[in-house]
């Protein structure tokens, strides 16, 4: 596929997480049109194994999908700040752990038909318990889950945000098919 | 986890696919803060899937992410639309195929933190090809890969959309659990 050119660009809004502009682009065809273009600084998001084969998961209210709802521990890129050690802060102010090994496992664009934001995956494992500190904005409850309970919780609904879907059905795919060669071939 | 109460809203943007407006939340502690809210009006991803358990990908250019994606068929509700008829839509738009039988099989918020988009996901099955017929913004190339190939490209970052990487796992993991039962009990 041939890049899309951009000919313009307005940025229309500048926000605390987010900005927003509208590309006018040349297609390949050679017409013209428009892309709404939100800005994101990009985040992390963070897949912690205990050793139990528990997943820590973070409960709290999400004001675009008006209810509650059940995700990985992730977070926003600070200005100038590295991803793992978004992965780290992140892990440690929203459930309090901090992890022994903390391993970038993949990446990925959540809405990148409109959205600049790449989420970088980690899986955080020798996990020590230590006080949480949410950031004064966010009020979170963090619980563990049995990481095979997962698949049947993505079923029924109860775990519906994307990129956690993503991140946990990942790293049950690679324990799948470990698991699958050990006992099957 | 108590429900923000929204104190005041200001639009400050509306455009072609996605508005932004600023809402003003009271917290659970009393506290005020904004939460910049992209107000999207939805859409559809499509797990297609031939007889030789081959699923349907498409790449295109995305002007986000700067670089060509491969994903799912997907595409955003038009007024008024059904989920399940946007998806037979945006499958023979993207693709040309129409599918013997379209399900619904979860839904999911891509970007909870500041988008109020949720996608439907669908997966098609007895599949027939026909024209691809994509709209007028859209170069769109479809390609047809073992369903079976997908973790590797997903390890590799060759799949590197959200949507996708939880749409397909789904899909595989559904898969994996009925071949575990079958093959391991």
């Amino acid at each position: 596929m041939g890049a899309e050119v951009t000919v313009a660009s307005q940025r229309v809004y500048e926000g605390r997480l987010i900005n927003l502009r509208v590309d006018t682009v040349r297609l390949e065809n050679g017409r013209l049109t428009e892309r709404e273009i939100v800005e994101h600084p990009g985040a992390v998001a963070v897949v912690a194994l205990d050793e139990g084969d528990n997943v820590l998961l973070v409960r709290q209210f999400r004001q675009a999908a008006e209810k509650d709802l059940l995700e990985i521990p992730a977070g926003t890129l600070e200005a100038g700040e590295e991803p793992i050690a978004c992965a780290r802060r992140e892990l440690k102010e929203e459930t309090g752990y901090r992890a022994e090994s903390l391993e970038q496992i993949g990446s990925f664009y959540p809405s990148p038909g409109f959205c600049t934001e790449c989420i970088r995956l980690y899986l955080a494992i020798g996990l020590h318990k230590g006080p949480s500190v949410p950031e004064d904005d966010e009020t979170i409850e963090t619980i563990k889950v049995p990481l095979s309970d997962i698949p049947t919780m993505v079923s029924r609904g109860e775990i519906c945000d994307g990129k956690s879907i993503a991140g946990l059905l990942s790293v049950l795919l690679l324990r799948h098919s470990l698991d699958f060669s050990a006992h099957c071939s």
